[in-house]
């Protein structure tokens, strides 16, 4: 029975690309996204025309118990969790304080941050009696620093990474692995870039910034920065690290 | 007509007397508090006494709309909310996550973060109008690092923070100043550390550390900084802070 | 006999304005810069003018003994040295690697991080016998994120800022108050800003962003936050603080 | 003619082995240490037996002159110069200010902050013209937090990591990739901890909490994850990360 890499945010940027990964490398993975079932059951066939295994689900993250049993059917059916990659997103794009309702700010903590807390309450008790774990946490610059407009994610981005850092001090001595992987730059993904930006002007981004130059996160390259994550020897784990591209700048320099 | 300074989490700690400060620099203060109807009538008294005006109101600021209408209320029958004491905190102690439950990990986004989204989205419009405004948002180093059992508090400060620094962003231009205040020790306040460490051991750590020895925060000297803070010239604004003892270690040394 | 303020870096900016402040307050203010007796001897001038006491000297800071020996004659001439501002900056403008050299970024550090480390050897031991003393240094956004062309300049406050943490971590519990003060905006300072720009262009910032635009910080409003911190109880001490116009953006935020 | 990896500090601890990991992928490895012909030669022989090329040479990096002349050398002599592992340390123990005196605080500074200046100057410009190039920079907590009795250690580390941002903001879009890699804890190096601990406590650490307890960073590990930093695609650089044992406490936490 193959070890799990369980993927919460499975679309076509870092979620899937790095469930490909894992699945190439001996995992099963299971991708779990929101909607699409089309694109999920393409990540799937992909995965397995390549020669992995793969399941993939809809999910909606922010329901009640949807996690949690989610989490109790992949051991009981799959195979145990070794890897999580949490890689829910809660940008919503910038937006004045007064056009962010409590609606919008309360489902951006349920996605990046509460989720996160129920999905290490399921998984961690398992981890912990097996003796080892993983979890590669997507985050971003947002983690660090409010820009304007960025009230909801912020805030719930900011809860994830010291939630992060919580879970890694009680978790890290059990030998399981919590990594905090900031995203700092615009990734080559039409999940999410592309359908923030529009098709077109998604292309036009690809072909200015992207493509041969590199410009745009390449998921499938941050996918590799991922695995050697998860393979590090336990006598020396990352806890944080930034990613971006090296015609960008990072996010403290003007 | 005074200026209105509105303490959220007035207790018997920085909150109360942050509140008894500006009163008697000539603001109107509007002490909220949960709990204690008879301390908060105690902390008005006082605050009267010494020729100060002051309203004390008991108010949940997780109820629906106990934060909106209050505003509402104190801008109608006392006068202009000036200075926003943010004072709510939300640490339960230090727990495993196994023995932190997801009521009290919302409860703690509710009281530390999503209150000071509710209440600035109920005072900053009217501040913005009046072109001046401050906020001084009590803060913790959980805000800043993640410990051991901290999984709730430091999500929750986490966001705080991150809120802080988008309010900013987008207030700040607007002659609205928002300070992120963080009390990185013990503060020798009855009704907080008081309460958690019970009335004994609190007089004996009084002994030990406080008192003459000047080892845990004075909550009417943090009352004096916050003052000063709320009182720079807006060419001249503090966005963060630290505060502790003399004697205490800062939270990254050892 | 009253007590000393050593102003290390005495323009017609902060380092001025600062110790005039001091000077004012009841401190005698010893002004130290490197060139202009004609402006260090007007500033004296302005603070006797106004009532308070002040001695100027110039002195080459990188020159060995310089600092040494004039810290010795203070403590000897003037009085006990209880307040030092340090406010030397070594700012040389962007400039690439290529066309940074040696000399100049050995310079760079022996102003902002070597000269820092001499007073403190020098006036430390003064303060320690005396159970009391403060440190407020001048830092800058460089000493937090380096920027491009930045490379001596971020260097020297990087090394700046951790040596006020070791200074703080090994002298507060002594009661020495050490305060790493990070200016975070064009201050509105003839002879640091004025100088970089030339006098028209300096004349046109101040009419589209400073004056009544408050824009550029104001030295006379440093000086008052400046003042307050040197003035904390030792209950509450803050290490480190941010300041900058409300209508400019924080380093964190592009 | 194989690239070339330049090994500034390359002793029997992270240095060395980094060097003799590049050299069995394929690098020409070039260790530079400043003493100890024997276990230089060792290290050499090590490699080759293994199947890689090496050189090795005794450097006294603060001399003038040294490491120019070495990359030049090099350049001319074995090959273009395409990753340096600048691992140079500074760390002289906990002393308090009193007992560190000006030639220590100033050699700190000319190992940590600029000999890492003065090799950039050096082969920046050659990296530049080829349009590739890797810089890999051992650093250590001090660069983030000053603790007690490090003045010279965290003055000279934090102007190291501030350096590191500045060359990274000027190089990175020109295709050279800055690495500022923080190790978070004690290394299994005998050259390093070992010598400071003695033979017998350094034994004694490694049987209580090295060896198969791996809470001593192992190098050969440490080495895999600087190769995979070097290899990491264009579009998805890293420029910060942390190294610690699973039960070793990241500097934040108490």
């Amino acid at each position: 029975m193959k070890p799990v890499c369980l993927v919460m945010g499975a679309g076509a940027g870092i979620g899937g690309t790095v469930g490909k990964k894992f699945a190439l490398e001996g995992y099963h993975s299971v991708l779990c996204r929101r909607s699409d079932k089309e694109g999920l059951d393409k990540m799937v066939g992909d995965i397995k025309e390549n020669g992995g295994e793969a399941t993939g689900f809809l999910l909606n993250a922010v329901e009640d118990n949807a996690i949690e049993d989610r989490v109790a059917a992949v051991e009981k059916d799959i195979g145990p969790i070794e890897v999580v990659v949490f890689n829910l997103g809660a940008q919503i794009g910038d937006r004045a304080l007064a056009d962010t309702n409590y609606k919008q700010f309360e489902l951006g903590w349920r996605m990046a941050t509460f989720a996160l807390f129920r999905i290490a309450k399921s998984v961690c008790p398992l981890m912990e009696e097996r003796g080892r774990g993983t979890f590669l946490v997507t985050s971003a610059t947002a983690a660090v620093r409010g820009n304007k407009g960025q009230h909801s994610h912020a805030a719930a981005m900011g809860g994830r990474r010291m939630l992060c850092q919580t879970l890694n001090a009680e978790m890290s001595p059990k030998g399981i692995h919590i990594a905090h992987i900031l995203i700092d730059g615009a990734v080559d993904a039409p999940d999410t870039l592309g359908k923030m930006l529009g098709a077109d002007n998604f292309q036009k981004l690809r072909e200015t910034r992207g493509l041969e130059h590199d410009g745009l996160l390449l998921p499938e390259k941050v996918a590799d920065t991922y695995y050697h994550i998860s393979q590090q020897h336990r006598s020396v784990w990352t806890h944080e690290l930034d990613l971006r591209s090296f015609s960008d700048q990072p996010w403290w320099n003007h």
